[in-house]
């Protein structure tokens, strides 16, 4: 695996939109800041596996053919870390100006704010359960008529021998409604392809993915996942719910939308990275909500993920969001429909916990391997699309064949809960079983499995289906259309958990006990799960409240422990595997065990660019440009005041006391200012969140550039320092407890010596055999 | 409510057992560190009410003069913070020996150690299961001897009309089982009185509330519940098992008992505060898992006191040992009795919403009043003990009064799940309706009003029930027994939700729709609790678990959020109000909004000791033995090197460097062994961890006092430090999210200017009418 390429799909449209690129401040991907990793004039000690600027240099060189003739590839390995993602500072930047701010703010008006989260949220918990709403509703109305169609023709030709052409309507039908789904994904927002849950767990982590949460990609989502679903693919609407939450949240947190070009001028106090953070962690958990009925599930989901930042007000203000989400959801779906949709009263085994490990650990190696081919072979939106297409097909192709050749046929009984049973060669008042297994979608199948009577499927289609189920999920998860693998994989493990059910049953000599094969059914659903994505805590919950009993919390809880600890020995859940692929410098949750011999002084970037409180505009404007510098955050420095001599002194000395880390997009506004003659004022930082312009947007002239500009009011005067001889552990939990973006590391005297930021802390990790460092490059 | 004296109960003996305090380095009361507040020679702006040190001369003075004679009381008002309260160090203290030892342990000691913490957590739940069950097992059987006592007389003298007597017996038994209970808890160990459950919290929070987590704490703890639930007082068993499972966690994570004085030599890495409030937390889970069958309510109980040091391991881990806690508690339970004790089913409703807040928030301050009184007058423990004996007679008195004036007889049914029927003066195969729900264990009677059918108990009843019971629970809630408050507020709960839906199906025309009252109980009950706790994450999840039903789970969510918003209209929650009570510094989740304006340099302590980094033996002492200073961390400060010059001006600056904060125990053990002319070890610290021995315990002679010593092996090479111009909120984040127990505050030029502590932070809180600042004081 070791020095393929790959091209990085979450963000290659980065690069084509330039200027407009969310926080990017460059024109293009070849101008984007380098990171260049000289030693620090102290004599760094680490010297391990760090590129050198030539390294680099000869990157971009391919980096920049690539553009002009073959596809855009570049080297890939393992061990790499993009410098691409650009962090968010969940850290306030306590300047001036806010300062301020808060000091003239009187205590109602932090009741007022505190008022206005608590209806953020819940608004963003109605919008949220509306989306569920709306995309349920579609996909069954467009299942319905592609079920009647396919249907009236299967009927028509099965009495007169023609069932290719049947397959071949079906395989058609599907490939379309699949290749529209494609298309909007891959040439109109790529980001919108997949679940989205890696991508909001790197935004809970504080990592800058670009336009992740636009109101665009919320549309292409939504009719992505409707195409993906009523398509035939092995997908679920579940994950995809679970973005759509975020990208309501954070919509519905900022007061406009800067796509539509409209602002109502509310919720200004919430344009900056912290607020916004805690609004999107509301709008996963209301997504989960949605998608599963489970509102504590899903604070929980949101737990798991972003912990760190957690306070007791933010997680009551979740939990409402989730609870208003749910009830949304409910509400609109019982106007639509009356019949409720509830799994109900799965009994009790604690069986089937290993394979559930195992199973998950070769979905995701399987699926590792296969991200791996499409990161070097299927870069271009065209062929993604065609994969897709394909992918369809063959969905379709395959399950054609399995319903041909299965003849289990099932009476068509009073309680049966199929909506679309198939007959085919069956008897009348009989169904094909196999075909109503494919033929639904997956929420019914699983529901199906979970639900129906003893005897209602064979041992012999459940194998084959599980079988061929499971390597189409495998094979779609990571292909270019939105979709989400709870409900394929939930679908897996009950397939093969009713099989072993009816296997003990048949086995056992007092199968009675053994009677239930829904049972089975359940635990072999979250064993699957589990396995597949490693989560336990919200996954019990979620699968509890989802299927409407504690009864038999515990063993759902001890399969997925089981699941979980059986997996990680062989390999990640799948959702940290798409997250290490992408290069993201993605932080766990500790700084690896074996790292306290590693001081800041080791791992921090040096040197770094400094400016003085009272800097000449030409300087920084040159810094800004200067895409050489590896960090975003320039400390500004203060000269010791006292007697002449001393000042002299502190000038040889370097004595600079410290170093407010400020990120270039507020320089930017600031010049912009500073040149107009206006006072800057917080609301101009507000009115241009996030996106901020880029320093090539402003001209300076020669006049201009000999202007002195204070940045007194600007610079966060107060930041986190460590000292450089800190271990890696506590600058990691600094670091990671309080979000940050730079954290400036000093010497004795208070001078900067150098600048930690998320990619430093990123770069070591725990490997097989101890402590690894991950190369950095321009990826 | 202004100005009334008080004695501190949580820890009024620490000042009796004097050396042996855990951690209190002083010999007696009045000899504790005084907080002497003068401002910073650089000149602090910060004058707001601040204590001078006259005033505290006379305070001492007062509480001198209170030994002597009159019972202690100190003056007392409700802006008072105790410096009494030692604080956790939550933050690793980086020293060399720590430093050495990690970068010695290679990778796969750290996963010994990771499966280590899993094995602990594992023990954890299941010792703390079978506490539940020796708890659960033993009342049962006590509670079956009483009743059948009671009840033989009762029927003897039912015929014979001398149903006094049977009072006399009822009352004199309760009185004399409940001063059992009272007295273990008031002479042997008064901080097991209560549910336990607001220290803690308090513990979670970093403070150090003596003997809290010790083995004679739990055996009291578990006597006294014993004891009060069978004497029949208005109080649960649950509170104090979630207290419980905290002590078995402190105590098996440490591998050893100092009470027992057995040292095991396992798990001596984790004798540090860090580790044990993981363990801790996932201790408390355990019990909440144990009390109520609900591990994930555990969880999230844990994660609402305490989510700022979560992280996604420490969930993980916390599950399992909730998870093993209530499989074990089953497991034990199912083999001693083979009845499901599960509420189960009851039904939706979205009613008594407000009720539960107003009656909660009426709850919440009569209880506060009466704490009042009690800290004012009932402080001796012949006297607590008293008052509990009071109590269980009027409790009985009350009872045997409401039973013998009631009428409401039902009929025996067949179906009737009371344990304890009691016929009284009803006819044959009838029992007394309100003698059962006096004389059932809490438990059992909560069972009944939401699972008995419609027409059980009437109206009447009801409502004479709730009245006299909240009042009872109000009057028992702060008693010197071990009491929780959680069965008693459901009951009281159950009693009015069910009196209201009679009520509702008697005045609306379609009764059949309100059939079922239970539901209404469940409600009301949710609403009761909500009121009183103030929890809603985790309460809707055990309220869930508890009953065994996810379908109305969101209407219980409901029914909590409103109960919370309702109530914090009007007063606390009930464990916030005795902690506040208590003066204890709590740390809750953020700064107050309003504080944006105070800087460090306002809130910080000073002026600071500060040792240097050789320093003699008598200066070290002399430091530690000064009970002037108003912290326990030195920081210890090096002069800048360099040529003669530079070194002269450093001395006449007093530039020093920095500053890592030292506890005064670390000194102790240092003093100790460079006495002994013995090379200190970590082990050391781990041995005598956490009752280090007070300073005075050595012996310095005058040629000793000459020595010199070298801190750099002790000392925390790199504490973290804030400039003097941070914002009291940005200091607060920093604080509370690394769980930090000194934080230095330095100048420009790295100078040690002061050191905050937890009680410089907990000082400032929001009042009705914007900040106010709490007075520190000698409590």
């Amino acid at each position: 695996m070791a020095n393929i390429t790959k091209k990085v799909s979450w963000s290659s449209r980065a690069d084509e939109s330039g200027a407009a690129g969310e926080g990017t401040p460059l024109l293009n991907g070849s101008e984007q800041p380098r990171h260049s990793r000289q030693p620090s004039e102290g004599g760094s000690l680490c010297q391990i596996g760090r590129l050198s600027t030539v390294d680099l240099e000869e990157e971009i060189t391919s980096d920049e053919e690539s553009q002009r003739g073959r596809p855009k590839e570049i080297p890939h390995n393992e061990k790499l870390l993009s410098l691409k993602y650009e962090s968010l500072d969940y850290d306030n930047i306590e300047n001036q100006l806010f300062l301020e701010e808060e000091r003239k703010m009187s205590y109602m008006g932090f009741r007022c704010l505190e008022i206005s989260r608590w209806v953020v949220c819940g608004l963003i918990g109605f919008l949220t359960g509306l989306i569920a709403c709306f995309i349920d509703i579609v996909v069954e109305q467009l299942a319905g008529i592609k079920y009647q169609v396919v249907k009236e023709n299967i009927e028509k030709f099965t009495e007169v021998g023609g069932l290719s052409i049947s397959l071949l309507l079906w395989a058609v039908l599907n490939s379309a409604i699949v290749m529209l789904g494609a298309i909007i994904v891959a040439f109109f927002e790529p980001i919108a392809a997949g679940s989205g849950i890696p991508q909001i767990k790197c935004y809970l982590n504080g990592i800058k993915i670009p336009r992740v949460v636009r109101l665009k990609t919320l549309v292409v989502k939504v009719g992505g996942v409707i195409c993906s679903v009523v398509g035939g693919l092995a997908v679920g609407k579940e994950g995809p719910m679970i973005h759509s939450g975020a990208v309501v949240a954070a919509g519905v947190s900022q007061g406009r939308s800067t796509s539509l070009k409209r602002d109502f001028k509310i919720f200004e106090y919430f344009r900056r990275d912290t607020e916004k953070r805690d609004f999107v962690s509301a709008g996963a958990a209301a997504g989960v909500s949605a998608a599963f009925g489970a509102p504590v599930g899903g604070v929980l989901f949101s737990l798991e993920e972003g912990a760190s930042f957690w306070n007791q007000m933010l997680t009551w203000r979740i939990f409402f969001a989730s609870m208003i989400s749910t009830f949304t959801l409910n509400f609109f779906l019982s106007i639509y429909h009356n019949k409720p949709g509830e799994l109900s009263n799965p009994g009790l085994i604690n069986f089937g916990r290993f394979q559930g490990g195992l199973l998950g650990a070769l979905f995701n190696v399987l699926n590792y391997w296969l991200t791996i081919f499409r990161i070097r072979y299927v870069h271009r939106p065209c062929l993604q699309v065609m994969e897709a297409m394909l992918v369809a097909a063959v969905t379709a192709t395959v399950s054609f064949t399995m319903i041909y050749f299965s003849n289990d046929c099932q009476p068509l009984g009073p309680e049966h809960t199929e909506e679309y049973p198939l007959q085919l060669f069956c008897a009348d008042g009989e169904y094909n079983s196999m075909a109503t297994a494919f033929f639904n979608t997956p929420e019914r199948s699983v529901r199906s499995l979970f639900h129906n009577q003893p005897g209602t499927y064979n041992p012999l289609t459940l194998g084959l289906f599980t079988l061929t189920y499971f390597f189409l999920a495998c094979w779609t998860y990571g292909l270019a259309v939105s979709a989400g693998v709870f409900i394929p994989s939930l679908l897996i493990g009950a397939a093969w958990g009713r099989l072993c059910g009816i296997l003990l049953a048949t086995i056992t000599p007092d199968g009675s006990i053994w009677a239930d094969p829904g049972k089975y059914a359940l635990i072999g659903a979250a064993a699957q799960l589990g396995g597949i994505v490693r989560m336990t805590l919200s996954l019990t919950v979620i699968m509890v409240e989802a299927t409407g009993n504690v009864t038999y919390g515990l063993p759902i809880m001890l399969v997925l422990m089981t699941a979980k600890i059986v997996g990680d020995y062989f390999v990640e859940g799948l959702y940290d595997i798409h997250i290490k692929l992408q290069s993201v410098p993605f932080l766990h949750w500790e700084a690896p065990a074996t790292s306290h011999w590693l001081t800041a002084r080791e791992v921090m970037s040096s040197p770094v660019t400094c400016l003085n409180r009272i800097e000449k505009v030409g300087t920084i404007v040159d810094t800004l440009s200067n895409t050489s510098t590896n960090h975003n955050g320039f400390p500004v420095v203060v000269k010791v005041s006292g007697s002449d001599e001393v000042l002299a002194r502190s000038l040889i000395n370097h004595r600079s006391l410290f170093a407010p880390a400020l990120s270039r997009q507020v320089f930017v506004e600031l010049a912009r200012s500073r040149l107009t003659q206006r006072k800057l004022q917080l609301k101009d930082f507000r009115d241009a969140y996030p996106r901020f312009p880029p320093i090539q947007s402003i001209h300076v002239s020669q006049d201009e550039r000999e202007c002195m500009m204070d940045l007194t009011e600007f610079m966060n005067a107060t930041p986190y320092t460590v000292p450089q001889e800190t271990s890696l552990p506590r600058v990691f939990k600094l670091f990671r407890a309080l979000g940050l973006r730079h954290l400036v590391v000093v010497d004795d005297e208070n001078r900067v010596v150098g600048l930690v930021t998320r990619k430093d802390l990123a770069r070591y990790h725990l490997g097989k055999h101890g402590l690894e460092e991950l190369q950095l490059a321009q990826t």
